[in-house]
């Protein structure tokens, strides 16, 4: 999938949170996904919060394996362990790079660094796995 | 802190999730924090999201640690690592039973379970690290 | 499996680690096993290290899982997060409480926290989680 | 510190250990570091075992710090999350690719790609924090 057809995909089967995001860029295994500036996901002190990180470490991975796999709006998160390590600028987006290191048959493994827009270092590294259904007709 | 004060404190501190949550009880290092039913943490399927079981779990680790040490906003999370086990039942509250394993000087750890209100098996695990903040006088 | 046949598996299959551990008791979904004091462990200052907590914490939930299927010398570690909580005490054999949080076809989690003996507080916690192998005729 | 000064570090600090590792390349904030093949490490079926992956982590990461702030043996290991992701190749040495992505005061975050050597893909990846001590005159 492109980042035309993953962004109709995020927003058809994703609702309720598609407006959240922004695809920046899709490549062989790896996409850069942008959690939108909005007061919503901010905390005192004006920082983004910590949930809304992990949305968007979750969903970067989720449509990393999509942009491999294409359209299947099954695989679910079974696991992520998220270190953060600076605090997000203010009023800026968050950018996420996404990568895929394991695309198996049943378990799927990526990992993403993010970064407040305009700064060098990241705020937030995740690395995340799925759990892939099996095929209905295996 | 105990229930009454904690709860102060989530309305005072955290306005924009205080909402979301409900305090059911306060130990000597633990504590039990409700994730209201709400249809706006839910994704197709009507599973509770993985960003609102992440909201949940830090939310409460967050408690607990305020239990013990009273009531100081500034601890922040550095890392949690979650494990998605089951779908969340649809409907009903989500249940996080928090406790506190190491409380040191620079770095706080804590676990929880989460479990969906009525089933035995939790569906979620998190464990979750805080840095605290050096005393202002030391 | 009980202590006596799962002690016998560890010696049969595991015979390379065999002789670090001892199991001291097996319950229905949780083990509790030993690692026994060896200067092979060590790191300078006498605290044990890292990778012989990680062996522990690897093993005992493996040993739960067993203790749940039976012998089947074929799971494998997909993830574990692990925190050094406590140094442990110098010259005691380590004490690893672990427990299933779940068993489903193709994935189980399990968590421990491990003691040195004698201590109150925990020196470490860890969650894992095995990918189960598809049983044969299935 | 370079590749020499962190070789001989290594043998004087963790004698333990050192025959274990070699120190194939030291760069600004990373390192490149190698498991030497050993029967001891090895499971059944010829395989590393997890424990002596988690131990090329944990020192690859440390060996990076070191190369940053110079020769402190004091950092300690706080948590690792760890992803086994491919079987290792029989008879090889592991390599470890490791970077530092944040150096604070407190705390240390790096995380590792493990590659079996002549493998495209990587076997493991692992993320790891280190407490690091404050300083003795501050």
């Amino acid at each position: 999938m492109n980042r035309e057809t993953l962004t109709e995909f995020l927003k058809t089967e994703f609702r309720q949170v598609a407006g959240m995001f922004a695809i920046d860029d899709v490549g062989r295994d790896r996409v850069t996904v942008r959690l939108l500036h909005d007061e919503r996901h901010l905390r005192p002190g004006g920082t983004v919060s910590g949930p809304a990180m992990f949305a968007l470490a979750d969903v970067s991975v989720y449509l990393a394996i999509l942009s491999m796999v294409g359209p299947k709006a099954l695989s679910v998160t079974t696991n992520c362990s998220i270190d953060f390590m600076r605090k997000p600028a203010s009023g800026v987006d968050l950018v996420c790079q996404a990568r895929i290191l394991k695309l198996g048959r049943a378990l799927a493994v990526g990992d993403c660094l993010i970064y407040s827009e305009g700064m060098e270092n990241p705020v937030a590294r995740a690395s995340l796995t799925y759990s892939i259904p099996p095929a209905p007709d295996s």
